[in-house]
C-alpha cells in the first residue's frame, strides 16, 4: 500500500464523519474558558508514512491545544537523557483508576503507576526541570521533529495553572512521598505549559514520526531514540495512552494512541506510519468521540492494526 | 470526690510513669527539626474540676507545641460562629483510615469525613479564613480561655509550612472538589500556625474547661458553645480525637480525648474536670506513649469513664 | 429520676412518633422475604433501669428479627468465654467503609476491623464454633438474660443462607487470610441462625441490662462480663454500633447503641439503664428511621448521655 | 523468516536459559500440593507458525498445569457461543491491581475489570455453565485445537477446590451483585477444573494457533473466532494476560501473552506464530521467571514484536 492510496480513505473518514459533527454527542472540556470555547464542530484527519508520504483531510491544518497528547514528548525527551534511569520512580503498568486518581499514589507510595496517567507526567516533568530548560528544550525538539517553530498557548497554559488543583495536589502529595526533586510549583509550571502547546494534526502526524520508524527522526533520519525505546513507548501508548479507556482501544483498534482533553489523538502503525486526528467533543472516557470514530475506520479501511 | 484528692492521684501517676521516661519506647515527632530536638525525658499532667479547683504534676508547666489539639478549638470558634451550617461540607463520622489518607477525600468527593483528620481541620481553617482574621481570633480565644497570653511558635510553624506537602496536596484536593472558597495558601498559612501554638499542660487543661462544663466560659461562666454543641464536641473527640486509635481509646480509656504529634493530649471527663497529658514520645498511631498510658492510670484510679 | 417517671416519657415518644408512621419515610429491609413483609407501621419502646424498674410503650411486646444487635451477645459470649484472647485476629476501630465492605478486609490482610461488621460478627461466630455449640450457647444466654426462653426464627435464618452471598464471600475472603479456624459453611450457619433470632424491645431491654450495671447479670446480679469487659463493649458499641452513622448516633445521641435491620436498636446509659427501641423502616444508613428519632427525643426529654 | 530457521532460535534459548534452572531464583507455585512438588528444573519452548511449520527445544513435551493459561480457551469458548453478548457484564480494562483482588469488584459493583482476572474468569465460566456442559466442552475444543486428547489432573482440581477460598469469596461477591446466573459451587467447579487441565508446550503453541491466523482453527482452517474476535483476544492478552505485569511484558515483550501460575506462558505473534514456554519457577509478579526471559530472547532473536 503506497502513500498515496491513503488520501482517498481520509476523505471517506471525512465524508462519513462530518455530517456526524454536533449531533453524535460528546462535549468539549469546560474546565478552562479557552477550551470551553472552542467550536466542537471540528475534525481533522492526517498521517505521514515512514517513507514521508503524506494525506490529510477536514481541519487538518487548524492549530489545536495538544493537552495529555504533549506527555509522548516529554516522555520521550526524558527517556533520551535519562535512558533506564528515567524510570526509577515512574512505573509501566495500566493503572485501572482514573488519570487524575491519588488513590494508586497513595497505596503505591507515591510512585506513579506510568508516565501518561498526570501524576506520571508531572513526574516526567520534574526530572526535565532537572535536566535544564524544560519548556524550551520541549519545543525545540516538537520544532524539530515537525521543521516548524513550535508555540505554546499562554492563555491556555495560565488557565491551567489557575484551575489545576488536583494536579496540584498529585504534585504535593509526590513531593511527601520524594518522588519529586525539583520544587513543586516549578514542576507544575512546565507541565500546566506543555498542555498548553498549540498544533495540528499535519504538525502532530510528523513530529510523531519516530515512534513508527523505530526511532528515526521523521526528517532527518538520525536517532530520536533507540529502536527498543521507541518501541517501549509504543507499547505503553497501546496499554496506557488513552486513560481508562486503554483496554477498550486496544480492543477495538488495537494501535498504541495517545489522546488529549483538548480532542486530539495521536496513534501510531509500526513500521507504516503515524496518525493524528482531531475533534473537540470528548466521550465520557475524556477521548475524542469522533476522532475514536476515526481510528476505528481507518483500522477497518485499511486492516492495520498491531494484532 | 472534691478536686483536693486529684493532686495524690496525679503524683501518683507521675511517679509510676517518671522512671520509664527513656526506657518506655516511642519517638518524638521528627518530620520537623523544632519538633525533633523536643527532649522526650519529660511528662506533665494537669486538670481543672468543673468547680475550678486544680491539680497538676510534673512537667506540667513546660509549654508544648499543641498541634492538632488546636483542632478542638478551631472546630469550637467556627463551630460558634456558624452553627449547624459548620456542617455543610464536613462530615462527622470516624474515617477508618490514616489522618493525612487521601483515599476517603476521593471516595467520598473531597468532603472530609470528619473535623479532625487533616483534611477536616483544613476545611475549618477555611471556614475562619472566610470570617475574619482567623489567627488572632484564635489566640484571643483561647488566651480568654486560659486568662493568659497565648504565643504561636513562629519556628514550627515555618517547618510545618516547609514540609507539609501532603497537607498542601489534601488542600489542593479539597479546592478541586470546591470543599474550601478560600484560597489555599492563605487557608494553609492558618493550619500550619494553629499547629504550632504552644500552651502547657496547665493552660490546656483549663481552656478545655467548657468542654465539662456544658460550653461555659471555665473561667467566665458564660457560654463559649451551647449545652448540645459543647455535648457534640465531646462525641467527636471520643469517636475520632485520636486518630486511627479511636477505639483502642474508647475501648481502653473511655473518654472525649484529642492528641497532637506534639505529645499533648486533652481529656474530658464530662461534668467533672478537663485533663491534659504530655509526653513527647509517641506510638506508632502517632499518640503520646506516656500520656496514654496516664490516662489508662487515672481511669483506673478514678473510676471516670463515661461508659 | 426514678423509674416511675419514665413511663410517661416513653408514651409522649411513643405520641409523638406514632402519627409518624408510614409517613416519615424509610423502607423496611427488603433482601429476604421474612423481613420484607413485616409491616413499617409499628413502633416500640421498653426500657430498664439498674434497679429493676421497667417501662414499656407501643409494640414492645411484639417479637421482631433481631438482626445484627445479636452481635452484641456473640460478642458478649466469646469475651466471656476467652477474654482478651476474643481479640487476637479482631480489631476495635471503626471502620470508615459500609458494613459489609471487603475492601478494608483487603487492605488489612483479612482482619476484620472490628466485631460489629459483618466480617468482625463472622470471625466471632467462628470462635464461638470452636468452642461448642454456637447456637445453642447463645440461645441459652439470651434465655437466661431475659428470664423467658429465646427462639430463631428459621425461616429468617434459612432465607439468610438462601441470599447472604456477600457475607459468604466475607467469610471465604477471611478464610483466605487464616482469620477463620474453622469450616465456613459451619461459621455461617452461626452468624445465619443469630441474625434470625426473634425477641421483644422489653426482651431486649432486659437481656441488655448487665452493660448498664457494670457486667452483672439483669435478674441475678452475677457477673456475666467483668466491669471492664462491660465497659469496653458499650465503648465498641458507641464507637461500631450503627454502621456508617456512629459518628452522627454519637454526636446527636451520645449513647452506646447497636442496630439491625429488622429495625430493633438497643442503647445503654451507664449506670442507669438500657432501652429498647423497635421501628422496622429503615433510614439510608440501614438504622431504624423512627427508632433514631425516638433515642434522640428520649435524650433531648430525659438529658441522659455519655457526654 | 521460514519455521526451519526458528529450531535453531529455539534451541540457542535453551541452551543459554537451561544453566540458569535452579539458579535464577523464584519458586513454584506453593498454594496446592500437586503445583508445590513440580520439580523446578525445566524449561521447554514450543512454536508453531501460520503455516503449519514447528519447532520446540527442552522439556516442551511434559505436561504440565496450564492454570490461566486456560483463561484464553474459556473466553473463546464463550466468544464464540455469544458473539458480543459476552461482554454484557464483563469489562475489557486492565485491572491495575492484583488478579485476585475484590477491591476493584466492590467499587465496581461486582462487573469484573476482564476477563483475565481471576472474577472475569469465573463469569466467564458462568455463562459457559449456562450454555451447558462446560468442562466437556473445554476439553473437547481443546483437543481439536491441537489434534489430541486433553485431560484434566482432578489432583489438581481437587486441590484448587480445596484451598479457593479467594476464588470463593471472588464468585459469592459477584453473586451478591449479580453478575453470575448460575449457582456459585456449579460455577467454581467449572473454574477451578479448568485450572487443573494439563498440555504441554507443543500442545499449546499449537491450539492457541488460531490467534495468530484471524480466527482460523490451527489444523483444520475453519474459523473458531471471526478475525475481529481473535485480534481483540490478542488485544486482552495484551494489556491483561500477565496479572500486574502486564504493562511490563508489553514494554519488554510487546506480544500478546497470557501466563498461568503452573509456569506456562502463551505468546501470539500475529499473523506468524504462536509459541508456548514453561519453567515452573515464578517471579514475584506470578509469571513465569525463566519463561519471561525465554520470551524476551525470542524477540531479541527474531525482531519480532508488535510495536
Amino acid at each position: 500500500m503506497r502513500a498515496m492510496d491513503f488520501q482517498p480513505i481520509l476523505d471517506e473518514i471525512d465524508d462519513e464523519l462530518r455530517p456526524m459533527l454536533g449531533t453524535a454527542g460528546g462535549t468539549v472540556a469546560r474546565y478552562i474558558p479557552a477550551l470551553a470555547r472552542v467550536s466542537p464542530l471540528q475534525f481533522g484527519i492526517a498521517l505521514r508514512t515512514c517513507s514521508g508520504e503524506t494525506a490529510a483531510a477536514g481541519d487538518a491544518a487548524v492549530p489545536f491545544s495538544i493537552q495529555s497528547v504533549s506527555k509522548v514528548f516529554s516522555l520521550t525527551l526524558a527517556i533520551k537523557a535519562l535512558g533506564e534511569a528515567m524510570w526509577d520512580r515512574i512505573g509501566r503498568e495500566p493503572s485501572g483508576t482514573a488519570f487524575n486518581s491519588l488513590v494508586q499514589l497513595e497505596s503505591e507510595r507515591g510512585i506513579p503507576r506510568n508516565p501518561f496517567i498526570n501524576a506520571g507526567a508531572i513526574a516526567v516533568a520534574d526530572r526535565l526541570v532537572s535536566l535544564g530548560d524544560a519548556k524550551a528544550e520541549l519545543l525545540a525538539m516538537l520544532g524539530r521533529l515537525c521543521g516548524e517553530p513550535i508555540h505554546i498557548d499562554e492563555e491556555v497554559a495560565s488557565s491551567e495553572a489557575d484551575t489545576g488543583f488536583r494536579n496540584r495536589a498529585l504534585a504535593n502529595f509526590m513531593k511527601a512521598f520524594g518522588t519529586l526533586d525539583n520544587d513543586v510549583d516549578e514542576v507544575l509550571d512546565v507541565y500546566f505549559h506543555q498542555c498548553g502547546i498549540a498544533m495540528t494534526c499535519e504538525q502532530l502526524a510528523c513530529a510523531a514520526g519516530y515512534l513508527c520508524r523505530d526511532g528515526r527522526h521523521p526528517l532527518a533520519g538520525t536517532p530520536v531514540l533507540s529502536k527498543a525505546q521507541a518501541r517501549r513507548v509504543n507499547a505503553l501508548m497501546l496499554t496506557c495512552g488513552t486513560y481508562d479507556a486503554a483496554g477498550e482501544f486496544a480492543f477495538r483498534i488495537g494501535l498504541p494512541c495517545k489522546s488529549g482533553v483538548g480532542g486530539g489523538i495521536v496513534a501510531v502503525v509500526p513500521d507504516r506510519l503515524t496518525l493524528c486526528v482531531w475533534s473537540p467533543a470528548l466521550d465520557a472516557t475524556g477521548n475524542s468521540l469522533l476522532g475514536r470514530r476515526a481510528l476505528e475506520l481507518f483500522v477497518e479501511k485499511t486492516g492495520m492494526s498491531v494484532f
